[in-house]
């Protein structure tokens, strides 16, 4: 078997700044398509992992798991794509397959861990995977998703992580019409857990710090936006909620949304990995059978559905294109929350 | 309306010991019945609530919430009792029976504030409310429950605390033939756990830091113990439950127990109401879809199916008989946790 040798960029140190690298794409297995990126969103993960924020990061680091393109290969045993197919590829690429997780479609917790679309450990090759931003990804057909050609591939490219880690809380708490949600942050997830959840039917509030988002959410589909530095905004929805979807990527006290939650409600958490400080206190759970939960990106059939949804409901991302020549300026900018609200790289800068 | 004066026990401040008093009950509405008390089990919020560990206690405080006996006088419109039925009340004795809550049978989480059976504030007198701890008690008959009759009557009382609180939880995250469930804690309520979860069909681990307690949970039903100071029998059931139940009563560490949540689990707490110290750590919850959870008591309607559901498996709490003159005695060895597992006041001591 003989890999293939395409153009990336990527880092090799913490320290370093993305540059230009040539990684190496295994030859195709049996099950495996090769896909032509055209988009790339950048997630806050890529920077994450770029700078070894949570450690662990194996350089060289190449980041993206919001890869959109076209199959330009298919092994002999691939049976959902042929060649010249719009196809996604999300945060996984490969999983054991076999677990109890798994086997449910819950790819995201498989019992032996699923291989990260970069920084994972490449079940194939035994070398690290590098991600979207490079000209062409071999992936495992399982975890490859059909694009509806009806949206536009740049715009759907942040579905495949923004998307996915809003709708499976979504689905899974079971949000429908009528319910009453929440949304903690207008980022790249918020602004997706938004849209989700109104074309599902909810009636949906942003909680903000910042009074000047709400413009912004009320035209992504918001019913109402609360200002949580307000108390008296906080007390108006006292009890109101039957999810909160908390997408706030740093430390915040979630004490002071719970009150907001309706009885049997549930906050739960997808963007922040750390220690709830300040301390969580458990007598507004108890007295109102309330939880706190934790959801990770979704399955891959889930992710499909998600597609699927937004194909038929014309949802997308709101992007800002980038050329890849711009993704360390892109990354600061991401830190100020300069961005409305994805930045997706045009893949077609790679190879200029 | 004439008040009917009865014998009591109970404090007049939070640092002297309970003693006999004379209290005040109403005159029976259309709605009331009157019940003469012949069990009263002794919860540890009774000994909270004497003390004023939580604020808030209103002198004298009578308490006593899990209380058995015979009606002796019902009111015009009561429906559901005859004068000699077996009865019991449990933590709650009124609630505004109007709200969103109340309309869903879950009266605990009353949006207008539940009335509980003691320090609560009586709808009816303005007054407070007091508990068990006396010789008769009168009560609106929506709030009172129909005690099996096979069931042993002093054994019982607990139920109507320790019963349903461990009872509304199984019940909601839907333990049944085949669930996996574990119990932190073996006292009051956990002893409960084991036995209403084993008869709900589920496989039952005991969570104990003592190893002197597996004889006994092996006893009451459960199907394995694990000693959580052990870190090699805490791997062992590494994301093993559906649904842990966590009665201890004080601080501790739940970051110990997340890890042995299977997928999409959850750990309810139901008897600590505080601060969670140490700080939770949201990452196996994000990495798991977990969850944290609280739980209080349980609705009447459910109160009713629980006493049903142990009349039907015989099921009643472990309890040591105690006179009411014995009651700062068992105060002080419950805080040691020396009882197994459940005091329960004979009431004919009070009126001797």
């Amino acid at each position: 078997m003989e890999n293939i040798e395409v153009k990336a960029y990527g880092t090799e140190a913490a320290e370093a700044p993305l540059k230009p690298l040539n990684i190496q794409r295994r030859e195709l297995t049996s099950k495996d398509v090769e896909i032509d990126i055209l988009f790339c969103g950048v997630c806050h993960s890529d920077l994450h992992t770029a700078r070894n924020d949570w450690g662990g990061s194996m350089y060289p680091v190449v980041p993206g798991h919001e890869i959109v393109g076209r199959i330009t290969k298919v092994g002999s045993d691939v049976s959902k794509f042929k060649v010249g197919d719009m196809a996604a590829v999300g945060c996984m690429v490969d999983s054991c397959q076999t677990c109890a997780s798994c086997a449910q479609d819950l790819e995201q917790y498989c019992e032996n861990g699923f291989t990260g679309t970069y920084n994972g450990m490449d079940r194939h090759t035994g070398g690290h995977t590098f991600g979207g931003y490079s000209e062409k990804v071999v992936v495992d057909e399982h975890f490859v998703l059909t694009v509806p050609e009806n949206l536009d591939p740049a715009a759907a490219a942040p579905l495949l992580c923004a998307g996915i880690t809003t709708w499976s809380p979504l689905r899974h708490w079971k949000v429908q019409e009528g319910s009453t949600i929440a949304v903690v942050g207008l980022g790249g997830l918020g602004h997706m857990a938004i849209k989700l959840a109104k074309a599902l039917g909810a009636h949906v509030t942003l909680f903000s710090r910042s009074p000047e988002k709400e413009k912004d959410a009320l035209e992504l589909g918001a019913d109402a936006v609360v200002i949580s530095t307000d108390p008296i905004q906080m007390t108006s929805v006292n009890r109101k909620f039957d999810l909160i979807i908390d997408t706030v990527p740093y430390v915040h006290d979630l004490n002071l949304y719970i009150p907001s939650l309706n009885i049997n409600g549930t906050l739960v958490l997808v963007g922040f990995l750390g220690n709830v400080d300040p301390l969580l206190n458990t007598v507004p759970l108890i007295l109102g059978r309330k939880s706190v939960a934790g959801s990770l990106i979704g399955g891959i059939a889930e992710t499909q559905e998600m597609l699927d949804f937004c194909g038929k409901h014309q949802i997308v991302s709101e992007i800002e294109m980038i050329k890849i020549q711009d993704i360390n300026e892109a990354y600061e900018r991401m830190l100020k929350s300069d961005v409305r609200y994805r930045f997706v790289i045009d893949m077609a800068s790679l190879k200029s």
